[in-house]
């Protein structure tokens, strides 16, 4: 039964599976042979074999550069910046950015000890300097490391005549006053503007 | 980017993964692709090649008859009926068991439309009329399903001469009584037993 306890090792290292639930995924997929663990072996052999990370910006595609960084019709002045390709695949599901992307694969952390040179930056501070860039926009995450990493860029930018932002702070759509923390509720209290009538 | 979108499909329908950490599983593989997404493609092709269902007894295993049918210090005169495999490595890991198993590969269910041909249990009537037998355990989950599953099957087993039995119920060990359901303290209530000194 080894080959069945590899497999249940490999699945409890996805993020979201424990011990226990890649116990009943290996149950699930050797009880649906044909429908689920042929086509997912399929899937699987057929990604790693087409999808290649795009050595412009960082996300994943089966073409190269990837199709965003291809398609002339996205804005190629303004670039935004963002930890993961699930904040990218976020961003674009919003359909409310036309411009390209850099993906960083992660952010500054002492702790687990990932520095600059870990992640994708020395490109971007490339990309910046090549002239056609008018602006960055910093989307990381609004944690201490996503903030570190932030400030990070903005510096190694600095000289690069190229405006830098970040995406506004506030409350959430839909969020209700009392359930936000006080760092969010204190920005958006900042930020306020001017209601138009 | 439909080969991802379709490994992400796939991946949403694994028990405890929904669409976003299907996403996040997806994205995961791709970072971890030397260590994680090609050790799983191989681990799933070995198990899709060489694990089969047990024709005795409806366990998974490499070898056929399963190891445990085969295990000839184990008692061929008890049998352990249970719905799934997962309950048989859950009883397996105890390691308080000493006969063989019989896996039903589900439980009867009127509303699923899950009939007494769709479950191992013809093999069952079999086994038990071959003679070696002495007892079976129905050993089903504590459901209205699993519960109506054990009632058929020892129904189906009244003339073969083999004495069924069943799991006791009662308090969990370890279990605290002011969190228990009435029907479980119920049970343990009507099955109590003196206590010896």
């Amino acid at each position: 039964m080894t080959e069945v306890e590899r497999l249940i090792q490999l699945l409890a290292r996805l993020p979201g599976l424990g011990p226990r639930s890649a116990r009943r995924a290996a149950l699930h997929l050797l009880k649906k042979r044909e429908t689920l663990m042929d086509p997912l072996i399929q899937a699987l052999g057929s990604v790693a074999e087409t999808v290649r990370t795009c050595p412009v910006c960082g996300n994943i595609d089966t073409v190269e550069p990837c199709s965003i960084c291809r398609d002339e019709k996205r804005d190629p002045g303004i670039i935004c910046v963002l930890e993961e390709v699930g904040d990218l695949w976020a961003l674009e599901r919003t359909g409310s950015f036309k411009g390209r992307y850099h993906v960083l694969g992660g952010h500054l952390s002492a702790l687990d000890g990932i520095g600059p040179e870990d992640l994708n930056i020395a490109r971007l501070v490339e990309r910046a300097e090549q002239g056609a860039l008018k602006e960055v926009i910093l989307a990381t995450n609004l944690t201490v490391d996503g903030q570190t990493t932030a400030h990070y860029i903005a510096e190694r930018l600095a000289g690069t005549g190229v405006s830098v932002t970040r995406l506004a702070h506030g409350v959430p759509v839909g969020g209700e006053l009392d359930y936000l923390d006080d760092g969010t509720l204190t920005a958006a209290l900042r930020a306020r503007r001017t209601v138009e009538s």
